[in-house]
C-alpha cells in the first residue's frame, strides 16, 4: 500500500483492528449457535456481547506481543480476547479452525470493499453521464490509428465510457458474489466437530453466503475472478485516462485536466500543463492488472490447502482494492473537471481540408453507378493531394475539379457530402441505448 | 497453436475458411437489410444468397493473393466474392467499416469457442459426479500443508472440484455474454453511413446482442474479461491436476493416471508410471493464464480505436481457447478413467498412530472442563512422541496413559474419539448443497 | 505460432525435421565419444555418421506413427533412426535418458534463435544508426507529459533509441550463454551410467558449456531469464513503435511509415495513412511480454523434475523468439523507409508561440538575483498567457514588456534566450557516448 | 509493502528520510561542481555542505506540507532545504530539473538494494554449500515426476541450488549495472542548461555510471531488467521452497523445517507441524515474480517522457526489493536449520523393492547382447509386478528367476546391479564443477 495512493475509508478495511472486529463477530455469532444447539453454555455468547457492547479498545500490540510468542494469530487473538472476557471465553472457536474466521474474515473485507468500489463507480458513472449529456453534440474529430477519421462528439465518447464502466459495475457486483461466502467447517471441511448450522448462522448474520464445499479454506478460484475482475477495471481506468492525454497534447489540446492556482507543472518550465493525473492512473492500471495473476496462480493449493495464498493476499488483498478504489476517485474528479475546449475540437476538425467526409463522396458515387474499385481510386488520388498539402487544399474543391467524379456527381452533391450534422443523426439512437433514456 | 495440444472441432473455428464463411454471413445479412431499407437494390443480397447457396469452396489462396496486393484483408475478401458473384455485389459493405466485419466475427468466433467449451466443462462435470458418487464414503486422509489432517473422503475431494467447476461454467456463460455483441456502426462508430436497424438485424440473424456504442471497435474490456476468465478456469484445472500430481507420488499412490499398455514412462528406467498427462495441464494452465494480460493491455486503445489488439488476438483467440478445449477434454479423459486405491488411502490414513484424531480429544478435554491451553498442552505432549516414532507408537495408547488425560477422559471416551465414521456425517450434507440432490 | 508474423529461418529452427537433426547429432556424438571410452563399439559411431553423411531425408511423419504407439518421442525417434541404420543403432543412447536429448536439443535452437536476433538487432542498430547521423541536428520538440517542452533534435531520438536496442543486444548476448548448456547426465543427472566425458564432448561439438549440475533437466532459471529478456526487448520495441505511431498523429505528422503505392489503408477512408505497422508492433510485444510469466512459473519443477515446463516450452519457445525475430524486422524497416518530415517538426516547434524557451528566461532572472520563487512566477504569469492564446501571443514580447522582468534583464539578453542552437550545443557530447565516435 | 514480509535495512532505504538525504547529496554534488564551472559561486555548495555537516533531521512532515501545497515533491523539499541554508541555496538545482534528482536517487536506490540482495544471496550461498557438503554422500531417492527414479544424494540436491543461486547472483549483478546510471542532463535531456561534466561528477561521487543519454528520464528498460532478475530469482527461491514442501509432506518426511518450542502448528491439530516457511515464501514469490510486468509496460514511456512510470516504482520499487530481501533471509534461515532425516531417505529409498535399480539392469541386458526393446520389455515386465506389490516384492530376485533375463546375466552379475554405490561414483565430479574445489 503505497499512502500517497490510498483513501481513508477504504485503507481502514485493512487496519488490523479492523480484521479484529471482523474476527471477534465471526466467533461470538458462531458461539451464539453454538450455544443454541447446546455444545457451549448459552452464556459463553452472553459474555462475549456482553463485552462487545462495551465498546471495547482493540489493542493490537498486545495481541501482536502474544502472537510472537504462539506465532499463529489467531490464537493470540482468542488468547487476548480470553484474557479480557474472562472464563466463559474459553467456549469460542469450538470445532473451528483458524481458516474459519481468517478466511470468512477476507470474505467480508473483500465484500465491503467491493461495496465501496461500487459506489465509486457510481459516482464516476454520474460525473461522466453529465459530461455526456453536456457535450453530446460537441462536434470533435473521431480517430482511428491516431489519424483524423470521421466527426464524432465529445458525448459520444463520454457514453462509450459510460458503457464501459457499467459493465465493469456489473462484473464487479458479480465479483463481489464471488466472494461473498462464509466457511465454518472446521479442519480440512468435513463439519466433523462443528455443526453446518453455524456456518449458515454466522452467514446470514454477516451477509454472506454459505460456501458449498469449503476444505478448511475457500476455494481460491473465487478470489482469481475477484483480482481478476479488478484487473478488468482498471484497464478501462487506463483507457479513459489515455484519451485524456492525448486530448492534452500540445498539438491536440481539446481538453486539459483542471489545473489549480498554486500548482506547478515543472520545476523548469514555468508554462507546463502536464496530464499528470491521468498518466498517473496509467500507472496505477498496471498495478492492479498485474495482481491478477498471483491471485491466479493461489488456485492450485495443495490437496486440502495450504497457505502459500495467504502471503500473497496480505499484498493483493489491501493493494488492489486500496488503489482501484483511489483511482476510481481520481478519474471521477478528473472527469468532473475536466476542461473541453469546443473551439479547439471544431479547429483541429476542419484542419484536414475536408478530408474527414471522403468516404460519404465515395458512398455517393458507388450510388451513383461508379464501381467500388474506381469510385475508391477517384476520392484517393485528390484525398492524398489535401493529404499532401498538409490541409491547404480543400478537397471539395478538388473533387468538384475532377472530370470522373465531376461527371457522377453534381456540385451541390458534393456540396451536401460536407455537412457536419449528418454524422450526428443517430446520436439520440446511441444515447437512448447507453443512457436509457 | 500447438497441434499436439489441440482438437480438431475447436481448431475449425479458427481456419481462415471459418473466418471468410463468417464475414460473408455478416455481409450478406446486412445487404439484406439494406435492400429492404432501400439503401441498396434488393436484387444484390438474392445475388449473394444465390451464390451462397451453390455452397461454393472458399478459396483461400486466392484471397491471400489478393490481400498480398492490397495489404487489407477486407477489401481482398470483397474483392474475390465479386469476382464470383458478379456486379451486383458491389452493393455489399455499403456504409460498413472493417472493423464492422472484424469484430463481429471475432464476436461469432469467440461465442462459438465459448460454447465448446460450456460442452467441454458439461462433460467433465459429469465424470467427476459419478467419480464423486463412486467414493462419496471413500476414506482418505486430509491434508494440510502437505501434512495429515484429518479424514475426509475421496468423494468430497470430487465434490470440491465439481463445486470450483460449476462455477467455472457460470463464469464461462457470463464471459460469452460479455464477448457475444454485434457492431455495425461504420467509421468511428456513428452510424453516419449505416441504419443502425442493419446493425439488429445481422445480430438477430447471428445470435449476438446489439453493442450499445462502438466506435469502429467492439470494445476491448469484454474481450479482456473473456480471456481473464478463461486464465481462472484454466487454474482450476492445474488445481486438480496438481491433486492427481499428488495422489500419485511413489509414497503416497492413492491414485494415478490410467496407463495404457504399451505406453513406456521412460526411455531409461521401464518400471515408471508417471502422471505425465496432469504435468502437462499444470503447464497448459500457465499458458491460457498467461493471455489474460495481453487481454488486459488491450484495453486502452487510442481515441476511437487503433489497431494494436489485432496482433494480440491473433495469437490468443486461437491459442486460449483451443488450449482450454483440450486441456479440459484431457482432464475429463484423466478424471474418468482415474485409478483409484482405496487401500492404498486406508494404509495412508492409518500410519500416523491415530495422530488424526488429536483434535477431537483436544475438544473432549476442553468439553470436560480442562482450559483451552492444558488441553492443547497434554495433547501436543503426547502427539509430538506418536510423531516422532514415525507412526510406531499409537496416540490412543499414549493418551490413556497420561495421568492428566486419564484425570479428565475415561478409557471408553478415548476410545470413542478414534472412531473414523464420526468425520463423515456431515457428507450428506456438503454433497446435497453441491450436486442438489 | 502466427503465420503472418513469422520470417521462414527463425520458423525452420522450431520445425520438427530441424528438432530431429539436433537430436541425430546428439545422439550421434554422444555414441562416438561412448566408442572411444569403450563403452559401445567404436563402429556404433561410424555406422550413424554413415548414414548420416547420405543425407537422408527426415521421414517425420514415420516417426510420428511411431510416436503415436509408443507416446514417447525420443524413444519413437531412436526405433526410426534403427530402422535406417540397422543393428549398429542398438548402442545409441546407451545411459542416456530422454531429457539428455531433448534439453539439449533446446538449448541448440534457442541459442541458435538468439544469434539470429542478434542479428536482427545488428541490423536495426544499423538503420538507428544512419538515421541518427542523417537528423543529428534536425530540430524537433521534446516533449514530457505529451506537452511541448525544450527543443531536441530528431537525431537525438534515434541516439536513445541506438542506446536502449545496444543494451537490448549485450542482454541477449548474455541470456543466449544462458541457455546454451548441454547435459549428457542419464537418470536424475548423476551420471550413474554415463560418462560425464560423454556430456564433455557432445558440448564441445555443439558448442555449448557444460551444465554443471543438471537433474535429468536443465535447470529452468536458465530459460525463465532467456525468455524474461525477450520481454524486455519486447518493450523496447513498444517504445520506439509507440514514438512512431505518436509522431504519425494527424495533428503531429512529423514522420510517417512508409507508405507504398497500392496500399489501402481503410477500406471506407481512403485519404488514411496509419501507422498500421507500429500498432502491430505494440501488440506483439504485448506478446512477447506475456511469455516472460509462464517461463518463471516453469522453474519450480517438482524434486529432480517434472514435465510440466515441457508444454509451456512447445508455445513459447517457437512463438517468442519467432514473433521477436519478426517484430526486429519490421521495426528495422519500419525505421529504415520512415518519412521524416523536418519543416513540420519546425512549425511545431514554433507554435507555442516561444514557451519552450522559458526556462532558459527562469534561469536568467536568477542569475541576475532574483530569487527563484519570484523568477518561476514572473514567468509563469506570462507564459501562462501565450498558453492560453493557444500561441497566437510571443512570450519574447510579454516577457519584454513585464515590468519586473524587464528590471532584470535587458531587451538583448531576452532575445538571446530565444536563440534554438543553444539547446543542440551537447547532441556532439551525446553522439559520442551514444556511438562512441 | 507488508511489515510482517520486511526487515528493516532493506525497508529503511525506502523510507522518505532515506530518499531525502540522496536528494540533497545530488543536490549538493552538482552545486559543488556549478561552483566549479563558474556557474554559480563556489560559497553555495559550500553553505550546503557546512550544513549537512551539522548532521540535520530531515523534517519530512515539513517538506510534506510543502508539497501539499506546491503538488511537486522536489521543489518542496528545495524549498524546505532552502528555509534551513538560506540565501545561497537559491542557487541549486541551476539547470537541473526534478527528473535529475529523483531518477538519479532511484539509482542509488536500486543498487544500494541490489547490494543488500547480493549480500542476501551470499549467505545464502555458504548455508546451501555447508549442508550439501555435510550431505554430499547422504542417499536418497531422485524423482522425476514425484515417481522414485534413482538414487541421488541429499547433497546433489544442495549442490543443483548452490549451482541456481550463483547464477542468481550472477544475474544480480549484472542487474545492478543496469540500473546504477546518474543523469543530470536538464530538461529533455539536452543539457542545455547544465554542463555534462556536472553529471560526470555527481556519477562518480555517487558511484554510478554516466547514463549515455537520457531523455529528461533514464530510460526504462534498464528497470524493467532490473525487476525482471528479481522475478527469476524468485521462481529460484520458489523451486527450494517446494522442494522442502515436498520432502515434508507426512508419506515423505525426510527433511523438516525448524520447529521451534512453544510454536502451535494448527488451532485445532496440535500434532501438525507444517511447512509454512516455504509455503509462505511460495507465495512471496509470486508477488515478486508479478512485478516484471508493470516494471516492462513501464518501458514505453510517450516521447522524451511522461510520468506513467513513477507510481507503478513507488510500489514496485520497495515492495520488490524488500520481499525479495526478506524472502532470501527466511530461505537461509529455513536451509541454515533444515532438520535432515537421512534415515527415513534411506527407508524410503528401499521402499520399491529394488525397482530403481531396474535401469542399470537393462543397460546390462543390452551390454550382453539382448536387443534394446527386447531388454526394456523383460524388465518391465518384472518392474510392473514389483511395482504392483507396493514394494513388497524383490526385483533383483524376480529378474533372477526370469528366464529370459537368466539367458543373459549370472545371479552375481544382477546382484551387483543394486548396489547404491554405483550412482555415486561422480558425485566428486559435479561437486568440483559447482563449488571449484
Amino acid at each position: 500500500m503505497v499512502p500517497r495512493y490510498a483513501r481513508p475509508q477504504m485503507t481502514a478495511l485493512w487496519e488490523p483492528e479492523a480484521r479484529f472486529r471482523i474476527w471477534f463477530e465471526i466467533e461470538a455469532h458462531a458461539t451464539e449457535k453454538l450455544g443454541e444447539l447446546g455444545v457451549v453454555p448459552p452464556s459463553a455468547a452472553k459474555a462475549l456481547w456482553d463485552w462487545w457492547a462495551t465498546e471495547p479498545a482493540i489493542d493490537v500490540p498486545a495481541i501482536d506481543a502474544i502472537e510472537a510468542v504462539t506465532k499463529h494469530d489467531v490464537i493470540a487473538f482468542l488468547t487476548w480476547v480470553a484474557e479480557q472476557v474472562g472464563d466463559e471465553a474459553r467456549f469460542m472457536h469450538q470445532g473451528m479452525t483458524s481458516s474459519d474466521v481468517l478466511d470468512t474474515c477476507l470474505a467480508v473485507q473483500l465484500s465491503r470493499a467491493a461495496d465501496l468500489l461500487i459506489d465509486d463507480l457510481d459516482k464516476l458513472l454520474e460525473v461522466i453521464k453529465r459530461r455526456a449529456y453536456e457535450h453530446k453534440l460537441t462536434p470533435t474529430i473521431g480517430r482511428s490509428h491516431g489519424i483524423h477519421a470521421e466527426p464524432v462528439t465529445f458525448g459520444l465518447k463520454m457514453a462509450e465510457a459510460y458503457a464501459e464502466f457499467s459493465r465493469c459495475k456489473a462484473r464487479l457486483i458479480a465479483a463481489r458474489a464471488e466472494v461473498a461466502t462464509c466457511a465454518i467447517s472446521g479442519a480440512v471441511g468435513t463439519f466433523a466437530n462443528i455443526d453446518p448450522r453455524v456456518e449458515e448462522h454466522v452467514a446470514e448474520k454477516l451477509g454472506l453466503a454459505v460456501e458449498p464445499v469449503s476444505t478448511q479454506v475457500i476455494p481460491r478460484d473465487r478470489h482469481a475472478m475477484f483480482f481478476a475482475t479488478l484487473g478488468v477495471i482498471a484497464s478501462s481506468i487506463e483507457r479513459l485516462a489515455v484519451e485524456v492525454r492525448h486530448l492534452q497534447r500540445t498539438e491536440v489540446l481539446e481538453a486539459e485536466e483542471y489545473f489549480s492556482p498554486g500548482q506547478k507543472g515543472s520545476s523548469a518550465m514555468p508554462h507546463k500543463r502536464n496530464p499528470v493525473l491521468t498518466e498517473n492512473l496509467t500507472g496505477l492500471a498496471r498495478m492492479v492488472r498485474s495482481y491478477a495473476l498471483p491471485a491466479m496462480e493461489n488456485v492450485a493449493l495443495w490437496h486440502e490447502r495450504d497457505i502459500s495464498h495467504s502471503s500473497v493476499e496480505r499484498y493483493i488483498g489491501p493493494d488492489a482494492t486500496i488503489t482501484l478504489d483511489f483511482a476510481l476517485g481520481r478519474l471521477t474528479g478528473v472527469i468532473d473537471k475536466l476542461l473541453v475546449y469546443p473551439e479547439r475540437m471544431m479547429k483541429n476538425l476542419d484542419k484536414m481540408g475536408g478530408l474527414v467526409h471522403s468516404q460519404r463522396v465515395l458512398l455517393a458515387l458507388t450510388q451513383a453507378g461508379v464501381s467500388r474499385e474506381d469510385s475508391y481510386r477517384y476520392v484517393q488520388r485528390n484525398a492524398m493531394k489535401v493529404w499532401e498539402s498538409d490541409g491547404q487544399l480543400s478537397l471539395m474543391e478538388l473533387l468538384k475539379a475532377d472530370p470522373d467524379v465531376a461527371a457522377a456527381l453534381t456540385a451541390e452533391q458534393i456540396d451536401e457530402k460536407f455537412n457536419l450534422d449528418y454524422h450526428f443523426r443517430q446520436v439520440d439512437t446511441i444515447f437512448r441505448r447507453v443512457f436509457g433514456e
